[in-house]
């Protein structure tokens, strides 16, 4: 049976990254030697790692004043690497926005390093909204925001105007909308959504930003580091790092960010249509800030719980539950996720009478 | 023609490794989805955690004072991970043995935390030998030393009695051989060489000697944290991980360490008898310190250096060129490589007239 994987993360890739990077597995390049055997610093491998730093590029619509890093650690390295790289170590202050889970335990971090000031939040609200209307000024060392909550399923759909560093965890939805790249100075995110498999993160970063806080920042969480070693600094995670580039290369071929945009916009579509319709289920988000990617939802009748959860698990569907701390259902549509099996769901939620 | 791969890592992982870490990535246990899909906390990937964390104390022979983890950003993070963990706020100090650029690496991170005393070095020497006869007092928070520097062929074969805590980078030879591995209190080493493809570190630590610093840690670079999440504190790398379990079930189901330790010993005398007994070889290392995983060696006379590259490459060799901070040879003999590619190398060797 056809299997229709809505898991938040890790989750779905284009299936031709499953074949491609399995046949690299055994042999690379047709060299004869398996991509897990060779150095990082082999001719192969370089080209890999050069050219998943130059499609980034390409598909963000960035310019050489941005670098490009693939580090390991996962994204909550970043937490910690964002204040160390960029809040003063002399009456450090920064503005973070606090949209959910990780937005917060951003902010924590955070506040081991200097002043944070939480410009919003929506925590009261269990994060079912993104703030709006607040302001981040020159005092400030840099502004942070989670531009997608996997969770609650909300999205930025629009960035402040902000007069210092503007820094985006962009882990769940990067790459899958046409927003401007160009306006954020710090761009970071874990691969595990639409980039790759899980052990790699991506780190965009405009190089003019750096090396101005007074710090002593251990080598191995400096971007300075590794941006002169061309994401080399130490051995990167080889293998995470050749499926994202299949990954990217995959949505390069097919029309690039702008197209997988329209497909997630009509994938949302769909199932956000259902969900306003069907008057068993709820969706959990505020409309205007409904995320394209994660769509948290409940059903109403829970005597029909039974019924839903046997039915879409007998369509071949999987990673519906919503997360533990919310409940309910989540589907989770990334890049690689087909219309065809929000099809499956949607008919799936109509079945239920 | 076969390949022998002599590279020093990332390098040869058994063939079984390739082949079933391959299968995998197309269907992972027979559920229809890949490794590379599913959650990391799906009951499929949390067994394999499980399964690795506890293999690895089966391997050591280590009791439930340690605990095992699994996590990203490479050995290199370790090298600010150990301080922040180990060494006191207030008046910290730590003993570090330099035998290599990597031993310095983790010196130059330590020196950002407190006071870092050198008890033994020998870079005057291109470090081309273990120093001994230091001691280490009750007065250091930790002792750090390198079991095998990689670059120069040289190995611990003996380690020192120390009034703290022992901390050890064992990057290059875990699993190779059956020191007491409880004489250790934290243990590190990076995938790429005896334990799985890059990017993963595995790090071994008795609990009882963290949460004494009175630093406040970044959560992400805590130990305990990560030991309070059983590895999962954030999503992990997990392909890695997956393929790492895969080869330390294969040395386990090959007679363990102690089988390894046999196999290494047997490879290491038949290079190192032809390097001392043919005119035209040097070797690097100090004959007491020879490492049984890196072979650092000369060819003497510089007129036969075509002649010889073209040989070994002939045979299908490969990865025998020495770091580019010695020049010369090495040949990297971790587990996985079979005796037979030591037996081609020597044979070519011996071919040079």
């Amino acid at each position: 049976m056809k299997k229709h994987n809505f898991s938040a993360g890790p989750c779905i890739l284009p299936q031709e990254v499953f074949q491609k990077s399995a046949d690299a597995i055994l042999d690379f390049n047709g060299i004869g030697l398996s991509l897990l055997e060779i150095s990082h610093r082999s001719k192969d491998f370089v080209a890999v790692m050069d050219e998943a730093r130059a499609i980034v590029k390409r598909l963000m619509k960035i310019g050489d004043d941005y670098e490009v890093l693939f580090l390991g650690g996962g994204a909550s390295l970043q937490f910690c690497m964002v204040p160390f790289n960029l809040m003063k170590a002399e009456g450090g202050k920064a503005a973070y926005l606090d949209t959910g889970v990780w937005a917060a335990g951003a902010i924590k971090e955070g506040k081991k390093f200097g002043t944070v000031d939480i410009v919003g939040s929506s925590k009261e609200d269990n994060y079912s909204f993104i703030p709006k209307d607040y302001k981040v000024g020159a005092e400030y060392d840099y502004f942070h925001c989670t531009s997608n909550n996997t969770i609650y399923g909300t999205e930025m759909h629009k960035f402040p105007e902000v007069d210092t560093v503007m820094v985006c965890d962009m882990s769940s939805d990067i790459f899958s909308n046409a927003r401007d790249y160009s306006k954020f100075d710090l761009m970071y995110a874990g691969a595990q959504k639409n980039m790759g498999p899980a052990g790699v993160t991506l780190v965009v970063v405009k190089k003019e930003i750096l090396g101005k806080t007074g710090r002593d920042i251990p080598t191995i969480l400096d971007y300075e580091k590794h941006i002169g070693k061309e994401s080399m600094l130490n051995t990167p995670p080889v293998f995470p790092i050749y499926a994202t580039l299949l990954t990217l290369q995959h949505l390069e071929n097919n029309g690039g960010i702008e197209a997988a945009e329209q497909r997630n916009i009509q994938k949302a579509k769909l199932i956000y249509d259902e969900i306003d319709n069907n008057p068993l289920f709820e969706g959990f988000a505020k409309k205007e800030d409904r995320s394209f990617m994660n769509v948290s939802f409940k059903l109403l009748d829970e005597s029909k719980k039974d019924e839903f959860d046997a039915a879409w698990k007998a369509a071949g569907i999987s990673g519906l539950n919503g997360h533990r701390s919310l409940g309910g259902y989540r589907a989770s549509m990334y890049n690689a996720l087909p219309l065809e099996s929000v099809q499956v769901l949607v008919d799936v939620m109509k079945s239920i009478k």
